[in-house]
């Protein structure tokens, strides 16, 4: 990695455009990319834990860490608070680590906002269509149909920020929309800017064909490189 | 592809890291990449086909066509004139097709002051070391000790330019290599600001919301879409 620093992906989509199994799938192909935990005031679902899908706090504790600045961004959704604690983000950063957000539209902006924006790359995730994505609601099974109804107005909100994101992908596929975010990060890594350890390689190089030279005496006449 | 305008890819390394390897497998990945065929004064050698390694002309053509402005950039190398014909690529390139230069840091340079920046994604290839660049030049068995010398000066001038491209990558393993150029081209096609078609998508995803509305009525109380 040549003292790279990480990368922050933020992932956003509307609700059954993809976005978990993209999150997932992408952690799958490279597992030290670091999955950044939510802190929420809701009530634990059934089969969730404590620090692997949210940290599980009271309003009190959860508004103490909002006044202490140890957010990176936060909102109310429905009566309940979530963020993004702050802390692990940035030392992940620092160390090298990527960190991948699945996250809606305002922590993304927020995000943006509080941190480098050369550390941050923000991906969009577009449903075909919206009839594809109630569909993959209504086979998810969990919510009744007025749930559904106000998760696709959500969606709908969801969908109108697209155009803030530095890529955008319409998952038609999952295999191919997999591809593509992996080919997202991988390039975004190969960003010249984004490689600070490059200096010293190419100093390497360089030392090398001083050490070289004046092996052999150059020559008159030779074709072109090109 | 929905509309996008072609992405002008630019490919620069020295002689020996691999650069033309790289190029055939991205076409082979995606033969709808055009190759920028060069114009060029010098002699054919055995084996190349006008229009395919490059346009050979005489001096007089050459020079009327630089003229005549219809070079997109040009050079001397060791006595001889190259140039990249404009008329082909600017066609390509609003035909949405990409085209691929493989081309030095000098032909680079021109090419990304002539043409819009945003078209434009420029890579270079290092090599992992000069004594790997040196046994790749040798096993060619092509040249005599003393071009090998010209062309590892040539190499040393052409490794400086490194800072001026978007992307680097070493190419210490070429599978490796091939799969972070495929990345970077399919990240380059996903920025947002290289597909103008997604507004006609957002919009017709908008349609399809308000023909949806009113099917259900709202629901007052409903687990947030986090």
């Amino acid at each position: 990695m040549r003292g790279r620093r990480g990368l922050l992906i933020i992932l956003s989509s509307p609700s059954g455009a993809g976005k978990s199994t993209l999150a997932r799938r992408l952690r799958e192909w490279d597992p030290e990319i670091q999955f950044s935990v939510s802190a929420t005031t809701r009530a634990p679902r059934p089969g969730e834990v404590e620090g692997r899908e949210y940290y599980f706090r009271d309003r009190a504790t959860f508004q103490k860490m909002v006044e202490d600045r140890e957010m990176l961004e936060h909102a109310e959704v429905f009566g309940n608070l979530y963020g993004s604690p702050k802390k692990s983000v940035v030392e992940a950063l620092k160390q090298g680590i990527d960190v991948l957000f699945d996250i809606d539209w305002q922590g993304g902006q927020q995000i943006r906002n509080s941190l480098r924006a050369e550390d941050t790359v923000s991906i969009f995730v577009l449903p075909p269509s919206i009839a594809e994505l109630e569909r993959r609601l209504l086979t998810r099974g969990q919510d009744r149909g007025e749930v559904i109804d106000k998760r696709m107005a959500r969606s709908r909100d969801e969908i109108s920020h697209w155009a803030e994101y530095d890529y955008v992908l319409v998952n038609s596929d999952i295999d191919r929309a997999t591809e593509e975010v992996r080919a997202i990060v991988t390039a975004e890594r190969l960003k010249r800017s984004r490689q600070p350890g490059l200096i010293e390689l190419v100093r390497d190089l360089n030392s090398e064909f001083e050490e070289r030279s004046g092996e052999h005496a150059p020559a008159e006449d030779s074709p072109p490189n090109r």
